[in-house]
């Protein structure tokens, strides 16, 4: 009992770890840039509140196991902001190798538990995976538009280049949270330009 | 739709304050204090990993709706480190009337279906809650445990005092985890005084 409790225990302090690693996006004030733990918080309200956003196949309590695990592998890997340049292969191959080692820390049967639904979620393959994906893509531009501006000024992106990078997986899992964002970013950009 | 989703995004930007609420605990690596966010989703993984602690009527996927909105009213009411003085009743009160404001941010259905969640963590009653109150006050010792005392320090904490202020709750709700942490607790004071 004690030698699970000691891997369960270490695995949750490395988890700490996450709340070190920095986003590209800051808070709605401003104040400083997010960080990843807080942010999976964030999403797993995101999911409660806006479940009726979710297809029929959606299981939410899939999508906030998801969402809880989505980002740990970021503690080795560290955050790619969705703007930034990054070889895709590159960082995929970073990212299993964490998964590896932060879901190696547990108890064999909870490491076979757990990083299924880390993996559920990389592949964005099942309903609920592609609604916690649409979800980690639609609170990055919800934060940005009360910040002015956040990450999309940090990288000096576009209207569409939001739509393309952003817009589309948003879409996939929760169509209507993708037209609601998307008049929103308009009405914003073309308010800055004037 | 649209006026819908403008409540929903309305109440979860206000819900983005939560990361500025700081508490009397710091990360494992004693970097600085955390917040009420970050804290909030390192408990959803507490209950994810440490599930097989819940007794039968546990529903995990309760308890991780509790521990997802348990500390939303410190946005208004701030956070009361558990080892300070605070007028327990004041509090309560302060912490209604955030409720009131910050759950009635949203459309009713959704106030009506999340604030339950948050009144059945706060009366501690339903074995969902009094396991979800476990992992809340089993955390911070873990942590304190890494960081070298922590809240411990700063507040001079005896064993003793702890034991009662945090061991009575988290053996409430899982008697093994609190016979896990009084073992590790008493070794690390007995450490210090030698």
């Amino acid at each position: 009992m004690t030698a699970r409790l000691d891997r369960q225990v270490a695995f949750l302090n490395e988890a700490d770890k996450l709340k070190s690693v920095v986003r590209g996006t800051t808070l709605c004030d401003a104040s400083r840039y997010e960080n990843s733990a807080e942010h999976s918080w964030h999403l797993t309200l995101y999911a409660l509140v806006l479940a009726d956003q979710a297809g029929p196949e959606v299981d939410i309590n899939r999508v906030l196991r998801m969402l809880i695990l989505h980002d740990l592998v970021e503690i080795d890997a560290g955050d790619n902001p969705i703007f930034g340049d990054h070889d895709v292969s590159q960082m995929q191959a970073q990212e299993a190798a964490a998964a590896d080692r932060i879901f190696g820390l547990l108890p064999d049967d909870l490491r076979d538990e757990l990083r299924p639904i880390w993996e559920e979620f990389e592949a964005a393959e099942t309903p609920s995976a592609q609604f916690a994906k649409s979800l980690d893509r639609f609170q990055p531009p919800m934060q940005n538009l009360v910040s002015g501006g956040g990450s999309w000024t940090d990288y000096d992106v576009s209207e569409d280049q939001i739509a393309q990078k952003v817009g589309t997986k948003i879409a996939r899992g929760a169509p209507a949270l993708w037209d609601y964002a998307r008049t929103r970013i308009s009405a914003f950009f073309a308010a800055r330009a004037s």
